[in-house]
């Protein structure tokens, strides 16, 4: 019925235009990844996702992973293979340290790359994606000892990675954690209790699992302070490499989820029988500490799960909509001949809709990966500094708004299907099901929006937002002074758009010191203020080189014709979505806040 | 974890105070409706959805219905039985005609009747809701001896009825219909065909089953003006009204759903062995026409499971909120004791939205009911018509819209359970699963765009649009001129969007005339304008009578107070979508259009 197919051509012009591909390939350790080895890498991704994992998406959705008597996990029939594969072809090791194993590509390709997994089998990534979480913490702050003993396997994808964070009572707030690791004589821990909610807790792909567990040591002071990383194998680790004796901790059951069913969630517990062997990993009581460092990238690819799943769902919608005739095209022909329903105007909306946001999630994304590049790379202190900043705010964005925002693409991608679409056998529903835990995992799109207002804004007192929004300002002025009929409408908009983005951000900074209630019960919508008005700044950009392109007979014109369309769309159409946004910052939270707990 | 409980005091609230249910119970007919009868009939009817239907919510849909080898199907455990209680008790037959042994309540009583039954249950009420449909085409053209023959026992509900439209070639576009009807010599028809969506097309409530099945004779002319509609009973049905030989008609599978498990989807065969014997109901090729006057009543109660949904998912949202402990309340407790989740500013605001938009949706809900009748029993012929032209224009609005909207009240409520809400254990994503088929079936939110702005609002040049948006100006500008701070603030805003919505009328109606497709691209957009305009204003009243009542000292204050809040909430956060919506209406479409189908 319908084929992934990534979405190579913009990928490409959204690297190359607007990420500055050629610029991070410059960048030292990066020299390799020019714009030309990278197509090269993105067409044979495209073909892994295509071929291999796009086809397991529906199966694994309906077998779902399944908790055998004895413990184990099985994962739906094809994906032990399909991982087997994708570790053979070094897929798992693409942005991962070269001295480890890893081909260390920059983060922006590594993006584009990771977009592929999500949009074909998000169920499956979530494996990798969880190891990289792994790596990234036992890099940040193991010892040399550990990070022998464990990266290589892992960068390799031959064990892989678990996060323990969650237990029942400690979910968004994880000072509630109170999961024990009790000193051993020779310098190990044994650790007691129950994790859940843990991604791949459990499963067949590979031999040994290794879990980094956040507990509290016996000592250890109340709250996030207390609380320690450790690194538990499912089995033991000699100091060759080999495996050893199985360690104490179990799969106790997988949860029935609405979505990401291939995906096992396992309840793991911890110590039931004498105690699981743990090494603390960093410093005792600053394991939060590095897990937050880690948790942007993590977030970042949460980020990209809405992209991934968007233009998944978009593709799907466009091939049905294209097949299925129904009705007549109004306006068009009147002879009234029966017409695909691509030619109803509703279902051009729709279309539209899915794709505008698509292509602004993507190039928001991407440029955010180019900054995280930046911000480890650059040459200059002082450069790397304001990468940072930038990518510090932009993570509770890309997070918050694209997994929002993939909710209502992944919606009207069941829309376009019409009654089709509620019937599972269709496939336009799992997107929309999978999608739905995006805005949860990793942080809820209110912890994102804390974040942003809490943290990354007000710690500088609101400089690296009004700097992003004053660059924002000037490309609107830009393109509001062209001739370009397309680039002037997008130009004015987006000031329109931007001048109520530097309203509420006046007012929030002012709010948050004042009165913190009353700016976070308006975070939210002021999270989904700056995501809508910077994709509408990445989708300006992009028209601007489009238009540019043309003029120059440059590229493929159809591409660049296309891109114009879709951004003066999005600036026409979803764009003045911000000044409604705007609106419930400044005037909304008094009465958001207006009842007592028992008036509800 | 979560029982509903029918949210009695908003009920009678809007119908007192806003519908005007006093009045209704002076319209001829209607004379025993009076407020403190519909106040006992409301309270029974809350017991019933708490003690029965709503407990056996969760079963149903973790059951499904289920096609047994011999074609015949088995529901959920426990929903038969409720079946014949709901019967027994007589709610099957609460706004159905007395001559056929119905109460002949209003459809403002019915409504919130029926609001109930979709909240606690909606895969339940599906078949009632069915069977009011084929019992209101049968009521329209049947002849005397049809009705007397098969009313009675489907308004007893001893019998249920379905509606056969969609084939797997004619969903939205009926014009496409093939089954076929070939007339016998006997004057009956013999039926052949496949219909597909025909919800419980078989179950194991009842002895018999009538279905209501469109389709073509013979010599009848292509398109939409060949379609007849037949009676075929699953089991004849002899002169004294006792069941004969089963028909030729059979349910040859079910289908595998997003949601509404407990309820069957089947596909039902025609004729496969012989012919299935049917009855021509009302003229030959006019079929359509009668089944356009009955939608309305099924739209109607469409956009009632949209409130009945949200209501349902607010009240469990609420509770978890209520007991669900996480985290510290920001600004409030300084010693940083653990709060309640509904102590945090975004809990708060999610919540408030879920509140906000389902009093508005039921408001606006109920308003039309009263119209209804109106339009059916008040005196004058010009008032009838009059009430008439605004149903007719809220039906589609009050469909689109109520849909659309419980997407997002029943993501919210999914949202507000954290990680717990993508568990289906909990129970919320089941309504965010149901509600998913809401925006399609009855025609999905782009065919009553369409109905909205082709047929309702262009038929009489815009006049029953434009008076209506007078008066919500009118309503808009009073509050505004209030010295209270909430009223004024409602007034505003309600003003600002009714602004908007009237430049939007006007475009709407110069862009049909001279661009059709160009209006039908924004026809969405303009359709949740109008209905979150409508919800403003039922808001913007309600806060007006709350106000006066605290005046005088009359009624519940705290009701009263929450009520003013909950409006002043919507006035500043939800309802300046308006603009936005506005701006996509009058500049979206040509970027709607612009790409061939080839560039997507």
């Amino acid at each position: 019925m319908s084929t992934y197919r990534a979405p190579l051509s913009d990928m490409q012009f959204v690297m190359n235009e607007l990420a500055g591909l050629s610029e991070i390939a410059t960048l030292p350790g990066y020299e390799e990844a020019t714009p030309d080895t990278v197509a090269v890498i993105l067409e044979e991704a495209s073909r892994f996702a295509t071929d291999v994992l796009d086809p397991l998406n529906a199966s694994g959705d309906r077998e779902g992973a399944t908790r055998l008597p004895d413990g184990s996990v099985r994962t739906p029939e094809g994906f032990k293979a399909a991982y087997e594969q994708f570790v053979q072809s070094g897929w798992n090791g693409v942005n991962k340290p070269a001295a480890y194993g890893g081909q260390h590509l920059p983060q922006l390709v590594a993006a584009g790359i990771e977009e592929m997994w999500h949009a074909a089998n998000m169920a499956f990534d979530l494996c990798p994606l969880l190891t990289q979480g792994a790596i990234d913490a036992i890099e940040l702050v193991g010892t040399p000892e550990q990070k022998a003993r464990f990266l290589p396997p892992m960068v390799a994808g031959t064990w892989t990675g678990t996060m323990n964070l969650t237990e029942p009572q400690a979910g968004s707030d994880l000072a509630a954690v109170r999961m024990r690791a009790e000193p051993q004589a020779d310098g190990t821990y044994k650790l007691y209790g129950q994790k859940i909610f843990i991604t791949y807790g459990e499963h067949d792909f590979t031999d040994n699992i290794i879990h980094l567990v956040l507990a509290r040591t016996p000592d250890a002071p109340a709250g996030v302070k207390g609380i320690s990383l450790f690194l538990v194998p499912k089995f033991l680790v000699d100091e060759n490499g080999s495996l050893g004796r199985r360690n104490d901790v179990q799969c106790v059951s997988l949860e029935h989820k609405l979505g990401i069913h291939a995906s096992p969630t396992a309840v793991m517990a911890y110590g039931d029988h004498g105690g699981a062997v743990g090494y603390l990993i960093g410093e005792k009581n600053r394991g939060l500490e590095a897990m937050f460092i880690m948790m942007n990238q993590a977030r970042f690819s949460v980020g990209m799960e809405g992209v991934g799943l968007s233009e998944r769902a978009y593709q799907r919608a466009v091939d049905y909509a294209r097949q299925r005739v129904q009705g007549r095209a109004v306006g068009i022909d009147k002879q009234g001949k029966p017409a695909p329903i691509i030619e109803h105007p509703d279902i051009r909306r729709m279309l539209m809709t899915m794709r505008a946001y698509t292509e602004a999630m993507r190039a928001l994304g991407y440029v955010t990966a180019a900054a995280m590049d930046n911000a480890r790379h650059a040459r200059e202190p002082s450069e790397r500094a304001q990468h940072q900043a930038f990518v510090d705010l932009m993570i509770p964005i890309v997070k918050g708004w694209c997994t929002e925002t993939a909710q209502e693409v992944t919606y009207l991608g069941v829309q376009v299907h019409g009654g089709m679409g509620f019937i599972e056998e269709t496939g336009a529903a799992q997107y929309s099901r999978d999608a739905r835990i995006i805005t949860i995992y990793e942080g809820t799109t209110g912890i994102q929006a804390n974040d942003l207002v809490g943290r990354k804004m007000t710690r500088d007192d609101g400089a690296t937002a009004k700097r992003v929004a004053a660059q924002i300002d000037k490309v609107a002025a830009h393109l509001a002074s062209q001739d370009d009929a397309s680039l002037n409408a997008i130009g004015v908009r987006l000031a329109a758009a931007t001048a109520a983005l530097q309203n509420a951000i006046d007012w929030m900074l002012a709010s948050y010191a004042a009165k913190p209630r009353t700016a976070l019960a308006g975070s939210v919508p002021y999270l989904n203020l700056w995501g809508v008005v910077c994709g509408g700044w990445q989708m300006a950009r992009a028209a601007k080189v489009a238009v540019d392109r043309l003029a120059q007979g440059e590229g493929d014109a159809t591409f660049m014709r296309t891109k114009i369309a879709t951004a003066r769309f999005y600036a026409e159409s979803l764009l003045p979505l911000a000044e409604a946004y705007a609106q419930a910052v400044v005037s909304g939270s008094p009465g958001a806040l207006a009842l007592t707990a028992e008036q509800f």
